[in-house]
């Protein structure tokens, strides 16, 4: 399995890189209940390999059994586990602890993957890495969310990872019909995407460039927040109690709009597509336009026609399961099934998505109001 | 207009037979949130009337200019409202009051609906007989909400409505293929319901009954409550946060279920539909059968096939727009759009829906926990 | 017994007559927690002889054995109970049925009255009275915050009990000496009276009059709302929290204040004692005088010198047992001593308390916060 | 200024040494809003020498002004802050930056120490040791929350310190008369302890010793914990509400109590006096006895003829004024006075008041239901 391997020491060492420029200090807090302590992430990680993949195998000799009560992360059918909330009240294990239990599991895995593996426990390992992977796209969001809502606004990483400029927008125009939705072909995806079927889409136009800076801010100064036409009542309720008046990051100052990045505090850039915004302020900017969110159907019918990856897209889909869908046995099967409620999908891959990890077919979920990912809009219309 | 005279009346004359048998304190309290106290429905379904219809015409005088505070629900485009959660607190206007409203407003309305109207007023008054009607069914759960919550469980009504005994269940098996949804011809719809389009269906069985009380117990007995796996996470955070283990309106009393009713506290009729359960519960009850809800299309391209209406049935659809939806302009606009987020969709009738108000593309809607409607199962699966 | 039963038969019908105006509805709600349902406390005060007096009476038939529990206050010793922000829930007993409750037990109470009662029987129906009297003056506070936070303000009384035009201020100067504090004599006190002692003062000068809507305002005009320097941390918390600007019931109308009142809103009097105050605002008050407020101990050993009664005044004493309070078993021990913690003290009457329910050593308390009652300001100081 | 330098050099010294055993991660975490993160402590401590003392120094050049929002606790005068439950969302400034922070104002301090000072400096100087002082006790007990609450337990220190056990209880008896309270002589105090002015104490027995473990297990064997009799109404509250079974830090296992300790979990010592108990255990306690608490009055005229200084003591005193007692200007002038409402008084010292810090003057104050300082009781009744 030397493909495997190597993969999976890439994997791993990459969760690794991307604390690389953190401060012990940074590893422990919890400022929101939705962002969880970098070390736990590193931990969680890890322990999904010796839960799931070591702890079957013969002779395997646990690291610590109070390390599943800390790092179990929703999984009821393990057992019981901190309550998300109180993940920022631990200061122990400590940061060179979670650091010994990778090295430990590390070793245990890669000792296990020169033998001879069955088909099964090598579908969990390849679970585990695209699991890893999962958190080191909240890794980067969540130290995002740590240093820049610290008053000392630091910077985490070098000026900020280049997003191309968003070329001017044109349209495509996508006919009516039936079109296949869903994973197909031997690769690897998550059980949200299989059961590939047909869906009717009546006739629609999509933008091939998401949404800029630039156009995001034309929304505001028209008072796109003070108007409740756009929004979902939910959504109105959401920008007054929380006195929402521009994305997350966002600073005016002096009248100029800068933006918190890994490089600091920057000037906006006004060709970079919005970032940082909730589902509401997606679908009020829609229907400020006079346009909608497409859904997530609409979105892979036409994605093989525009380019994506710089933003996850918000869609008007909720995250509900594809015919047939069924949950796996035992707690794998907790993967993704329980979640299937009041939650709305993402489609495409951020800049801090891993590399090789992003697929046309990929259903991201979060809740409406959460921000602090790399979300951004598209636009498209009923024609 | 006599036919629209003869059914204002109808519809006007019918919300009051509803609160018949309270007491005038009955009409005051609101025990949570959901629940309006009823002479807040009496004023509210009023005040649309006087809004909507009288106030744009020439020389009528408004009954009372601080009403419009006390008696808007949520039309932020007619300005400030008594925040939802307070309508319990205010002992004025009194029930008196509130009739003397009433029938100051049917005066002006009758005599409206004497003259010619234009085709635009017609249909927003028909849309206000509507709206009376969606609030008739809420008064009527709202009622057994109040004194079904009350320690001394008062009687408000005769012996229950008989309710057909469910008869053994059968299955429809339903083809592949595109089907029509959405509201056709020239009768009343709600603006959720226009846009009939095409969709795809893969082949699925239905039920021809919805689920019994009896088949419910099973669920209980089993331990459907105590068991993770048949739940949505959040729908297992809800069940033990308000330690959840039966149906609202069920009480354990000596090893037998009772059950509230209009009539009091009665045994529970086992061959009932199951009622007054939330999303969480209904699609608890279908994974544990190894089953599922339909989804709202599968539901009305098969309702034809199967009888229907004593209970609101939960669909796997998440309430969103019809392709093609537009909010309508004004404050009319904030009908239904604005709350397509977040909630799941009913389809059917209860046997509290007004006669002649149900229909098999009416699309109602509820948050998930809610269970103070008269809700219940019909089970699906993938073939 | 005549004196004792013309005495229950005036106690009885006064709280009748201070619903007197009512409408049905105004005896059901309950704005807030700490605002209970005139329902309630008539209800409550008639439970109070039914469950201490009565029901210990051989051959006494309970009126309705459900009422315990709908009408304990917070007796833990009797039983469960509906928890106190529940009261505004229950709609039934109906009023019609409350004053049948009271009617029945009145009747009991009556015919008791006529035989030869023990002292100790004698002494809880004394308790049972000056317990009603207590209520009466939460009935009348009660009254004015439910229909004082009606949008409609509706008059609830005669134009307002006039009080007095408070003279100008002067002032009392006590020497240091030792002073004997609490009730002596034979007539009926609450136990927290009980136990009179000696304490040293140290000299200090007090008030001849309380505070008045005049002066207060010139506090409001000089800032006080927005010095911090003048609070205590946990009200200047409470002032910006609440966004407190005025004391309760003050409405600023183009420039001029306004007052709720029994009669409806009116003009502030300026000469009439400042009301409506939380000992927050009291304290800042004094503060802002280059004051303070008088102790508990300070007040009785001077009220001999002037004239009160027409507020509640705050004192700067915790409300803390004297030297050899003990509770007294079963029940009615509950009665003070469980709420010696986290109160303070007020001193004096108000125009609302019932007459001859006032006495100089009567201690009454309430949380630093709260507002309804008829409070205001005596300042005194260190000489 | 030798003394004061080494004073200096010693306080500021031992602030550290408390923190000798701690991981970086211990630093930073706040497990409730009472516990502060150490490194908040250790700056916060060092600012207020900043704010105060060296600002107004001609030439001083300041740290990092953006500190002045980090680690101002409380002071209004000085400017807006962090919130006090966020302070554990910040992993900035670093543990390094904080201690870098210590010897830029060491320096500046010490260096300041070798000229001549102004009595007000150097009283202001006084201030600032025995404000950290006070740190230091809060630092020990907020480092025994943040491990003691963690699901590892782990151990901070050596082996307990040794508490003498505790002998056999006896009694003094105290007579009634004039006693002096207060601050008396030339030494340093708090302001709230000044004012020292007569009291009249009626007869009292109060005891030698605290009440031990051993006694302790007694009223938790007997029920006290089930019985509402010996609780305030709101100590009952938190009881049921928090499910209270047992001091803070106290495990059942295996039918033995275990207590957490700084050398981690250890068997109960019976003999050590009970500790990290509420305002409310103790009175309950107390009533459970058929005594009560002393008053701080009664606890210090009587303190010179027992042995005090291992537990703080719950007096039966709300935290008020002495008589004449005036807040001073400026910033300082909210050290004390503004928490002058709704919390009680403990009398004494504990096993981690900083030597040399304790006085039988001094007033510590906390609310009702808190139990993470170490908390003892001591009993006393009237005679």
């Amino acid at each position: 399995m030397t493909d495997l391997r190597d993969k999976y020491r890439r994997v791993r060492t990459r969760s690794e890189e991307i604390c690389a420029t953190l401060k012990t200090e940074d590893y422990v807090v919890q400022p929101v209940a939705d962002v969880s302590p970098p070390k736990w992430h590193l931990g969680h990680t890890t322990w999904f390999f010796e839960t799931f993949v070591l702890k079957p195998v013969n002779g395997y000799k646990e690291f610590d059994p109070r390390y599943n009560y800390v790092f179990n992360s929703y999984y009821e059918t393990v057992g019981v586990r901190v309550v998300r909330t109180n993940r920022g009240n631990l200061s122990r294990p400590s940061v060179a602890d979670v650091y010994n239990y990778r090295r430990y599991i590390d070793a245990a895995m890669l000792s296990l993957l020169e033998s001879t593996l069955s088909p099964e426990m090598t579908q969990l390992i390849i679970l585990g890495l695209n699991h890893e992977q999962q958190h080191q796209e909240l890794l980067a969001a969540d130290i995002k969310y740590i240093l820049g809502n610290n008053p000392l606004l630091p910077a985490f990483g070098e000026a900020n990872i280049t997003t191309p400029v968003v070329p001017d927008k044109n349209w495509i125009d996508m006919n009516c019909g039936l079109y296949e939705i869903g994973h197909q072909g031997y690769g690897f995806c998550f059980d949200n995407e299989l059961g590939r079927h047909t869906v009717y889409l009546p006739a629609y136009r999509i933008a091939t460039e998401p949404v800029t800076n630039r156009e995001y801010v034309s929304f505001i100064q028209d008072g796109g927040y003070q108007k409740h036409q756009y929004w979902h009542a939910e959504g109105w309720d959401w920008v007054n109690n929380n006195k929402i008046t521009a994305p997350m990051y966002w600073h005016a100052i002096d009248d100029e709009w800068w933006c918190y990045q890994s490089s600091g505090l920057q000037l906006l850039q006004p060709h970079d597509p919005v970032c940082h915004i909730s589902f509401y302020e997606a679908a009020a900017y829609a229907a400020w336009k006079g346009m909608r969110l497409p859904t997530e159907f609409e979105w892979e019918a036409a994605a093989s026609q525009f380019s994506w990856g710089q933003r996850w897209e918000w869609t008007n889909s909720a995250y509900l399961p594809y015919p047939g869908f069924k949950r796996a046995e035992g707690a794998v099967g907790e993967y993704n099934g329980k979640f299937m409620v009041n939650q709305m999908v993402l489609r495409g891959a951020s800049e801090v998505t891993p590399q090789g990890h992003s697929r046309l077919t990929y259903r991201n979920f979060f809740h409406a109001p959460l921000r602090w990912q790399y979300t951004g809009i598209r636009l498209a219309e009923h024609i």
